[in-house]
């Protein structure tokens, strides 16, 4: 047997061997705790954890919890989910997607995936082909690259201006465009530059993509988390100037990240995606994925349209109250500059200036 | 933007286009719907649906309901899995199936997935490799071919021998393998013939294997789910003779096939596969895909261990009847054959004698 080890091939499949090694904030974390001198007694605050239910303050609302519970004491949902996910949460999230457009999304629109990351891998898997590339913001989201790695979609990255609030480069959009580009991805509101963009951003960034005739895809996993001056916008509200996969979860409004129950839709009031055929290869990819369990899917209806402004405004409320107090600390460390307080998501970006550091090899 | 819809890629994704379309059970029994006669009012009884839940006999029990209820309430599983599962999940897996073995799994041999589905797909992707190929049984669970088509995985397969139990026909085997065979895959109790095999059978299998040096892979979704005269042996039993990975979930046994709650073992007494590096392997693999909730990993424990021995009997007498109930009134039809009463899961496979059928073309 021994002799034959090689063959059991656990060590040669080179596809998984070679992809580039997977980053993420956490794993920066990890490796920063695990590399800490466990003698140094002073307190650390970890700042590198995009996870509100780690924190009491942000217990989700009972109506969520009370939803699943009734969904699993019906008994009517253990059975498997087709897929896309069941009719009634399709429904669902088209509603409330819907009510911030002006136009009316379709159940068909809507697939339920198991949380937003599962539905930045089916976009990728939807949108990879050889040659097609696609655009990525920076600062960014790591896991966008870790997929198109994964499926083999090249990438390339234009950057996001700190000094304009952290907008998107257009004109570095349309230099780095070329007749392969398939997508160009926004994260709004913004992971990780606490960003909000105004509807007129967002309008000229539609104008963009339909001038190189590109996709949108927004990532609006953190929609509606926003406590500055702007109000959210959702890209579908563009989706006649240019089609829209719009991705969603409700892992952060209703600060559930472990209930991994997300959406892929297709903000396309033109037809554009349907008359592509984008629903078979939708389905396609989905078909043999994992899904979301039926009962979590049975709640959603219940969790999307009963959830009250109070809940919300208390999470906004907290969120803004700690931007203002990071913001205004940060000021009072000489080697760190925050170019724009955060007005939304979970996130703020700060440059650390190496120079005023002690024993960093940059 | 029309002169530019091909970019858009929907329809060239090749890759998914050319994959051999996924068949299943499921499926034709769809087609079949969609396709009989609705003036013809005779009543039909679907037999192509592996769901237990959707029959009012078979609902789970309060144990498994409450313990998932339980995990929410306490808000202290709405927080992201680590990759593999959350400890006490994989602890009680590892004990649960140690139950039946003479060696102890760890909970480092434990990954807990989306569902036994997930597990066979992880379990494909980790074998994959240029030019390996897998042994799969005929007649097997579609979705072997389905996923060793999608992440090329070259597939052969050997029969099962209906006049024998549906035994594996293991001159058949030895005669397929090669030196690129890496895993041969067995289904027990068995989908879609509803057999159990013995240990000696089992044992018969792990020599086989060992002396072709290839893995076996054990789908054991129908653990436990027997009611004829053998009981339920699983191959992690024969670990020592040759490496396991064990298939499983809680869909069958608790009824509950949309809670997608599975896992994967590396049944492994000597630490063959753990010198391979399967563990990174399995990681690599597991990282990027989707998890099941945190809060039903939380409450595995509880199912596991609390479920008492009455529930479970009242499945396996229900399921025992209907078997025998199955058999004898096949019997009175004479286009249709059955060579071996269901003594495990939830099948019985027939020959139908298309001759003795009207208006039928083969
Ligand atoms: C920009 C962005 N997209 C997607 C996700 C994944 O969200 P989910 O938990 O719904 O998978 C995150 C999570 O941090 C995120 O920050
Ligand atoms: C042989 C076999 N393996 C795996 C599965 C999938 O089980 P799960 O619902 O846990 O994904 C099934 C479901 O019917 C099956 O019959």
């Amino acid at each position: 047997m021994e002799g034959k080890l090689k063959k059991f091939g656990f060590e040669v499949n080179e596809k998984i061997k070679k992809a580039p090694p997977s980053y993420s904030i956490k794993g920066v974390v990890s490796f920063l705790n695990e590399n800490t001198n466990e003698d140094d007694r002073r307190l650390s605050i970890s700042l590198g954890l995009g996870d509100p239910s780690r924190f009491k303050c942000f217990r989700t609302t009972a109506i969520a919890e009370d939803a699943v519970i009734e969904a699993i004491r019906s008994a009517k949902f253990n059975s498997y989910a087709p897929t896309g996910g069941i009719f009634p949460a399709r429904k669902a999230i088209a509603e409330y997607l819907s009510n911030d457009l002006h136009y009316q999304l379709s159940p068909e629109d809507i697939y339920v995936t198991v949380g937003c990351k599962h539905a930045m891998e089916v976009t990728v898997k939807v949108l990879a082909r050889p040659e097609a590339n696609i655009l990525l913001p920076r600062p960014g989201y790591r896991n966008y690259e870790n997929f198109a790695n994964l499926h083999h979609l090249e990438f390339r990255f234009f950057d996001l201006l700190p000094e304009r609030g952290w907008e998107v480069d257009l004109n570095a959009v349309e230099a780095t465009a070329d007749e392969n580009t398939i997508a160009m991805v926004i994260i709004n509101p913004g992971n990780p530059c606490g960003s909000v963009y105004s509807y007129e951003h967002l309008s000229k960034i539609a104008e963009t993509a339909r001038k190189l005739g590109i996709l949108v895809v927004a990532d609006e996993v953190y929609g509606h988390i926003v406590f500055g001056s702007k109000p959210f916008v959702p890209m579908g509200v563009f989706g006649s100037t240019v089609p829209v996969l719009t991705l969603g979860s409700i892992s952060k409004r209703w600060m559930v990240p472990g209930w991994r129950l997300g959406w892929l839709a297709t903000s396309d009031p033109t037809g554009l995606l349907r008359k592509c055929g984008i629903a078979d290869s939708i389905k396609n990819v989905l078909g043999p994925a994992p899904l979301s369990p039926t009962f979590i899917q049975a709640a959603v209806p219940e969790i999307l349209q009963k959830t009250t402004e109070e809940f919300f405004s208390k999470t906004i409320d907290i969120l803004r109250a700690a931007s203002a107090l990071c913001y205004d600390k940060l000021k009072e460390i000489p080697c760190i500059t925050c170019p724009q307080k955060a007005e939304g998501s979970m996130f703020v970006l700060v440059k650390l200036n190496l120079s005023l550091l002690e024993d960093i090899e940059a």
